[in-house]
Formats: C-alpha cells, structure tokens, sequence
C-alpha cells in the first residue's frame, strides 16, 4: 500500500490497472468497515481544497470523504474572487494551503497546474480536475462503478453518450478505459451518424455526458439538440438487461427522471461510490502502512 | 425516543405535545451534560445542509449544535448562486447531498419543498424553514423557551408584536403553541387597534418580530411604523415582574438595547436554546436509543 | 499559564515580553508534540469566527491552527454580504456568535472593534486585525518567527522596508519590538532617502511589507514603485550571511521568486508559525492548565 503514501495524484495516466486495483480493493474495504472504524482512516487529518474554478459537487465529495473517514476540510472553494488572491502566484497560494493541510486538492482551469502545485507543496496534491483532459479522481470513481456494478472491465461494450470537445471527465475516463480490454463506442447521439439508437441493444455500460451548451453556434441550435437527446424508458427497454446507466451529474433534460428507479441507473450510486473512492485514496495517501 | 430515530422533521404540526416533550426533555440532559458527553451524541456523523434562501443565522445555529455535540457539517450556504446548480433539479441536489451526509436540513422558499425533499432523500430531512408557514425548529426552539423560562407553557398569555404576514416563524410558533391551553393575542401593534399598550400589563410572553420592510407600500409608511415600534423601558415597567420578552434575532429597532440587561429579556437566552433543542433533535434522530 | 485562559486578545499593546515568552514556550511545545498530542488542545472546542473584512489568510490560519488540536471552526467569512447583517448591530452579531462557539476571532475595519465585541461577548475574543494599528495575532507570529530564527530579539537590527501608511501589520509588529531592545530602520526603499542599499549589509532581520496600491496618487507612480521595490538576488547577496528576510504574504512583486529557496527566505516558515502561534494562544485561552 505504500505506493500512494504521500504520493500526489496528478494524471489518470499514471495509473496502470495494478494502482487501479489497489485503489478499488482500499474502496471495498472502505465500504465494508463499520462507521466507527471508517474515522479512524483520516483522524486529526486536515485536507485543504483550493478551486480556481467552482465545483461545489467535487468539493462536497471530497468533504465528504474526509468526514465520513474521521478528518477535516478547509479551504477556498472559489479563490478568484477570494481575497487571496490579491494577485498573488499560484505557487504562494499552494505553499500556504500546504502548512495549513496535510493533503491538498486543486482544481485550476489550465492543464499542468496540478503537476505545476505537487512541484512546489511539501504536501501531496490530488488534481481535483485540470485544463480539458484530467479529472482522475472523477476517472477513479467511474471505473470501481463499472467494475462494482458489471463484476468486471475486461470485455465491456461501453458507449459514451454526447460531446466529448470540452469534457474532461469523458478525457480521463477514456485514458483509465486504456488499461483494459473494452470496446468503446463514443459521441453517440440522436443526431449524428454513430447513433446511440443503433448500438443500444449491444452496450454493457452507457455512459452519458451533460451538453456543453457553449459549444453550439446558437440557441435554437442547442435546444434542438437538448430536446432530442434524452435517455428515457424506451431506450432503457432496449438495453440488455443487466447494463448500467451512469452519469458525472449534474444532469440537465439528458436522462428522463422517470428511469431513476430502473434497475440500469446507476449515476446516483455512482456518486455515492466517488465519496467512498476518495476516501480510499486520502487514506492511502495519508497513512504509511494502508489502513 | 425511538419515534424520532431517522425521521424527517417537515412541520411543527406534526408535533404533538408529547413530542415536543420528549424533545424539550433531550434538550435538558444535554444542557446538564458535561461537555465530554455531550461530544459523543453525534461524533462521527455529518449534517448536510442546503439553502436554497441564505440563513445564516440558522445554518450556524445547526453547525454549532453538531459542532457541541461531536458532529461534522458541510454543505452549500446558498445553492442558487452555487455552481451545482446548472439547472439540476431540487430532487437530484438533494439525492447527493443525503450521500454525502446522515442528516439533512433544507431551507427553500417554497411550500411542500420539504415533504418532496424527505421523498427522495435516503436520510432524514430537517425543514431549516420552507414557504410562508414553516420553520419547525425555530418553534420548537421558542416553545422551550417559554417552557424553561415560565417552568411550563399552559395558561399563559402570550401576546405576538407585530406583522404575520409573511412570517413563518410566528405562524409556526402559533401552530406548536396550539398543543397547549394559552391564551393568544396577534398582531399587537402602536398603530393598530389591538394595541400592544393595552395589554402588555396582563401578557406572561411579548415575543416580538422583525418588521418586513418589503411589506409596506413606500418608505414613508414603513419608517413611520419602525420608528414607533420599539419595545423599550417604559414598556417593561408596565409587564408583569416574571414576564419573559423574545425575539427569533436579527432585530433592527424593535426592541431597545437598554433593555438587554433587564431580568424580563430573554431573546439572547432563545439563541443558545436554539442551539440546544437543534442538537437534542439531531441526536434524537441519529440514535436509536436516544442518547 | 491561567494568564491567558479566558481571556481576550485585543492589541499587542497589552502583551509585556513576559506575556510573548509565555505564548513562545507554548508554541515551541506544540512544534514539539506528536500530532496525536496536539489533537487533544482543543479537542470539541470551537472557534467563532466573524470577519467583516475578508481576509482569507489569517481566517485559514485559525482554522487550520484548530484542526491542527482537534478543534473546530464555524462562523462567517464576509459578514458584510451575509444575510445575517439585515442592519443587525456589531453587538448582537457577536453576542449570538458568542453562543455558537467557546472563542471568537473578529476581524473588523474599525479601531476599538475588538474591545468592544469583547465587552459584549461572553466569550474571549481574539482579534483578527482591527482600524489601521491592530493585528496582534500577527505580531506574535512575526516576534516568534525572529526568536525562533535568530534565537534571540534583543540587540538585532531591524529594517522595515516599504509603506507604512496603512499597514496595521506593521504597527502592531513596532509596538510589539517595544518590548525588545531593538535597532529599526523604518520605510526603507529604493526611492526614498533612508534606502534600503545604504544599510542592507548592516540588518538581521529585512522585514517586507506589500506595496498598497491605494496609496499611490495614480497608477503610473504606483507601477514605478512596484517595479524598483524588489528584493532579489542581489540585494540578498549583500545581506549577513544569518539575516532573515520576512513578509507577512501575500505578495507581489516585492520579494523575486528566485530567492525563495535561499537561507535567508524565511516568510513561508512565517506562515508557518503562524498557524502554531495561533495553536498555542488558543490552547492557553481555553484551557485553564495550559496544555
């Protein structure tokens, strides 16, 4: 277990199938341990979060990871309209919040900032997602709900639903994807050629993304494409029986609430499992000998 | 005190006096308990808390009851200028929310949005004030009040100083008070006919409220009333030797600061028991024996 | 060590170099403690805080000196544009905070603020920087930031390099060297006559303070100040080779990047004492033993 200890998380990239195992195997371990054995995992631990850009699900999850395993969070959850800033480098910023903090999360709109903070932090740095490609916690907790939910990665049919252009999260789940043996079907839509509709019937996992809605040219144009794009009880009929719905949410019109009770739906516990796979991660970061 | 363990508090009608007894009799041993035991009523678990009005008084009046009794807290202190919302339903934010915590409080400005908020929500929901009429805990904190301060509630003469209209604090307290044999006098005014001066030597409580500034037609008419609606020394020489004056705070000039030493001021004393009967409530709901 | 318990913080005028040695010693044990040790200082203790000036920073600095001894925190970071305000006074807002916590940090933009929050408040308060003279939290940082380095106070010489017009941190770190036997050179810079060049081979401790941008009559005169007021690696070639160079952060151009890795650097280990003098102030505010 010693291979996360004090280690920073800055890439989903860095991660072969072993780190991933590992990490899923802490995550189970987690889910098993009784409440009062759980506080122990982060006790007197202080995580300090630091978002460049809002977040308030990724922050809440990671709050919530520490406080379910025992520690505490502080932070900025929006530093740049915080008084910190007051122009200050990005680098002061992080050397401050890492003696007030024993792990550190980021979250910065440009690519190579986490790597850029674990340069300068005594303490390590989790990438709470960067620039257009990374978000791997985000990666972690979507690969253990593939894993959990199907038994397996290995020989999956995933489709991925919606734009990728600005999705970091579809980015890092890609990469993590790499290190096993699936099929992927990806920028499925209602209305382009590689059409979610033909390939329903084969997918174990279908993996829907929120539409960026500046990425279109127009208004009517968004709004043609928000209306089409839903996921509803037709298409859930038209899944093999035991795959999987997921989700990063927020969602917006994306997957009808009325598929929520589904057997197939699995974004809710797929945030549930974030929380639990963070807290596995923080524990292994912060504790030598695992826990 | 298994009657409260994990059920949602949506509304003081809810609540009868055997009820508001078990609670005002939890808020008692937490009052006698030292600080040491108190620690362990909600050690290790979280509150969520979501505010789609910002109240900080009440959201701080939650953290601190978890923070004296061993609890976590976190949350979104203002979820409508918050980036989880995207447009994401109440049903989904609160969905998450009940992962990340394991107990809720909801403070929303409209009616129902508590009861749906318990539907979908895997952990008990708290309403932390909804819609026009409730705001159970700020009843139950002033019904202990009267309580503790009187030695009982029946057969007291409470007069409400004031405007109801857009008052849920009052109108929740009236209906709570409506599980004992008091005698009410409503909208007691210097302006209006039922005047406060025409009672205030008869009344055993004058809970006093804020005046809604948005209520008035123009400045003129609301300052004319401000001004005039003080509750100062002239007024508590005329009350009874034992009668309590309250106020759910922040007060403007209805009340006069050279009374806040007087034996009959109890508003700050209805603060710290707000504080209290939240975290009786709390740990009520969070243990199956009581605590 | 009963000479702090419970009591108020409210100017570095009121600390003897007794007092400051007490606070030292209590901060040299913390440092010296296993971080299990630490946890119990101010274990279910909580922290009030009330900051009607945003001053992140020193915010985080209590925050994380309470999570570092097992406390919590609570409060509000901008009370100006919280909802609690609603006209409410300075007195009422810090009485009910006074409910939620065992000890309060207020930070306010008027001179007395603090000794008038302490009069009003039943717990101490410690105050977080107040008016233009008054930020003793960070004067016992910056005194104990020099014992600590240097090994003693007495008998060093001292340069203040830039502005003092506004600069309460300045002023409380003068009054509290009142207590020494000190040499200080005061608004040294490269602009005006008593320049930092002419005596910098002759200082301990370089004490750098941020350019106030408000200052400076228009932006032109400001960036020329901005861009001649740099301590770089040349001036820190000049300097004994034991002489420290400090800054209470954060900053901008004043101190080049360049020369954060040298001996001389030492405003990060500033900040650091930072969060154990305030762990050490608040451990003897709030138990009547000391720890």
């Amino acid at each position: 277990m010693e291979e996360f200890f004090q280690e920073d998380v800055i890439s989903i990239r860095d991660m072969d199938s072993e780190k991933l195992e590992s990490i899923f195997g802490a995550t189970e371990k987690i889910l098993r341990m009784p409440p009062d054995s759980r506080r122990k995992i982060t006790l007197g631990r202080t995580l300090g979060y630091l978002f460049f850009e809002p977040s308030t699900r990724t922050r809440l999850s990671f709050q919530a990871a520490m406080a379910a395993t025992g520690g505490t969070s502080l932070g900025i959850a929006d530093v740049t309209s915080s008084s910190t800033q007051k122009g200050e480098s990005l680098a002061d910023t992080v050397r401050i919040m890492s003696i007030y903090s024993d792990v550190l999360v980021l979250r910065h709109p440009s690519d190579g900032s986490s790597r850029f903070a674990a340069e300068v932090s005594d303490k390590p740095v989790i990438n709470g997602g960067s620039g257009t490609e990374e978000h791997p916690t985000q990666a972690i907790q979507d690969l253990f709900t593939i894993k959990r939910e199907k038994g397996k990665i290995d020989g999956l049919n995933i489709g991925i639903v919606g734009d990728l252009k600005y999705g970091r999260t579809v980015y890092s789940l890609l990469y993590g994807l790499g290190n096993y043996d699936v099929k992927i079907k990806k920028r499925l839509s209602f209305t382009e050629s590689a059409s979610l509709e033909d390939v329903i019937d084969d997918l174990d996992v279908v993996y829907v993304t929120r539409i960026q809605k500046e990425r279109f040219p127009d208004e009517e144009e968004y709004l043609k494409v928000r209306g089409s794009y839903v996921i509803g009880l037709d298409m859930v009929k038209r899944m093999k029986s035991g795959a999987i719905i997921m989700h990063p949410l927020p969602r917006l019109d994306e997957i009808s609430a009325d598929i929520d009770r589904s057997r197939n739906a699995k974004y809710f516990k797929q945030a549930e499992y974030g929380k639990y796979t963070r807290a596995a991660l923080l524990g292994l970061i912060l504790n030598k000998n695992g826990f």
